[in-house]
């Protein structure tokens, strides 16, 4: 079986630093299958990073092993961390990237080999303990177990009385509003507000609107969005992450 | 033999969407080749998607499962189409985007399983169904025959007289505008006209003019491109697709 | 053993190009692994693409073929290469490219085929010699041995007195400048200047810098870099390849 790795970075494809790693990786893991998830993560948003991997890794088989660099930390005393759970493998910095991973994860500090470039921990820490775990080391083998990691989790909805209140908590490339209400939390009927702006009630899909309309319906994330049908709803009602959901 | 998908979306490459997919692709086809052609479509451009699959497919081996997913009508009722020809397995929306494939294509369309996002059928509908054929379902197991699947070709030229006329077809990266005449169509020594501006006979390639100077030649492709020699023709003459060409 | 053949060109990633050349690659070499290093080197920039490659090209296994186009003169006569050293096979434009293998690296000159698009030689040429390479074919086979190669290697630093003076060679993403002045040959206490701006002395990583500072350090290719913390020291300096760097 080819094993799998994962690489989710804020490198951008157009520098050297995807292929050092997947250079390092493939010299390690003999035939190993790279998916890349995406390297345009803006540059140390460790918050879009998390939403990102926690919408994608449980779609891989078990036993893929995802590497998830952005770390504005690199070279400060932060910790490096592998984790597991359900039979996937994480390496990522101990900066709230994993805080979407069940609270009976196990977690392992990474050791920082004497050598290694400070500034690019990804090629010469992260990815070599990657390419152990793909090659079915033991979390044990590769770190110490920790229990304090950073948690930082993506922000929870509340309720203001008989009002769902949430945040958008991600803006996709079609200029989506992603929030964080999940959508069997809706009672049906219910009027959607964004940022003090009425959307409607829930829709079931784009095709329910007109062209340029707003549209909120739930995603395929699970959780309320708020779109434009062949248009942008950031750009139209100007607002983006942390703007207020009310349902 | 690794089962070889290709994927052609205009998910962008930021977001967790191709991901979501490749994770569904390799979950179901073990060891699956995933060769992205690109993410980069403009945002519901169903006409460059089908220019740029058109270009690409018959490149790749027999065997090759196409995945091409560019789907203004997501959620709408539009079908979803799994088609085959010369041993080669497409799965598109039915919007026009395989309008290339031959007369004699086969074509099924697909039932949509309950439960699956009615704003990511990328992931939900279209993926399983190219994995289903990479594993070597037959064409009429993933679907039931259709006969009246949307045809939308691009333009072809016409004479209008002894000229040859057409449009550009599609703008690269380099700004160079690439038409539906047929190299072979043309007779030597005819001049070649883009939107009004004359350009001159055709060369053979860019390095038959000075840096910075328009060039005619027979494309890669197979028809008549207009250039810039280290530039871009599409910014120095103003023009983009639709524009007319003459011969 | 899944062979491996990295791909570098200017292509983008939005036209048919580098899935027309993947196409071929994988018609032709049954499993092979192909493995991105950028396509987003700026159109036409040689000396972008020599800096990449020379940093990537080791961190993979022996036995892989490095397909790299960057080829403003396609279609001119300027001559095709293939090339190889350490164990490693190279095929690329006689540009200068591949001006950091050493004196010993071993070079042949590819016929072009009839037929092949003079303004798409990847395809055409390149492609199919990699693909051979990959097979295992020697480069005696592939080609004719040349002497006289293109070398345009980047520039190299000198000494003025007891200073050591060069020049940024790259600028990456995030806005931090490459030189290449070694690391070991800048004394400990040195202060770096860049374009006539004092920058300090050789800092460890950005972490020992505030936000937003300035810092140099001696980064992960081996030379001394210029930095901002999460920020762009390009953008705050206002320079970028070709700036004088003295330590």
């Amino acid at each position: 079986m080819a094993t799998l790795i994962t690489l989710l970075t804020d490198f951008g494809d157009a520098d050297s630093y995807v292929g050092e790693v997947k250079g390092v990786l493939l010299s390690q893991v003999h035939g190993a299958a790279l998916v890349d998830i995406t390297h345009q993560v803006p540059p140390g948003d460790v918050r879009a990073a998390q939403y990102i991997l926690s919408r994608v890794w449980h779609r891989f088989p078990q036993g893929s092993v995802h590497l998830a660099v952005v770390d504005p930390g690199v070279g400060t005393d932060r910790r490096v961390l592998a984790a597991s759970t359900a039979g996937h493998f994480f390496v990522a910095p101990d900066n709230g990237l994993l805080s979407f991973l069940p609270a009976d994860a196990h977690f392992v500090g990474l050791p920082v080999p004497e050598g290694a470039a400070p500034t690019f921990q990804a090629r010469d820490v992260f990815a070599p303990v990657a390419g152990q775990l793909a090659l079915g080391a033991p979390l044990s083998r590769v770190g110490h177990p920790v229990a304090d990691v950073c948690r930082s989790p993506l922000p929870a909805p509340h309720h203001d009385g008989t009002v769902l209140v949430g945040e958008v908590v991600y803006v996709d490339r079609f200029g989506t509003l992603i929030s964080n209400l999940p959508g069997d939390e809706v009672e049906p009927g219910v009027r959607i507000k964004v940022g003090g702006t009425e959307i409607g009630t829930l829709s079931h899909t784009f095709g329910d609107v007109p062209r340029g309309a707003l549209v909120a319906f739930v995603g395929s994330g699970g959780t309320v969005e708020i779109a434009v049908r062949d248009g942008s709803a950031a750009r139209l009602l100007g607002v983006g992450v942390g703007a207020e959901v009310r349902a």
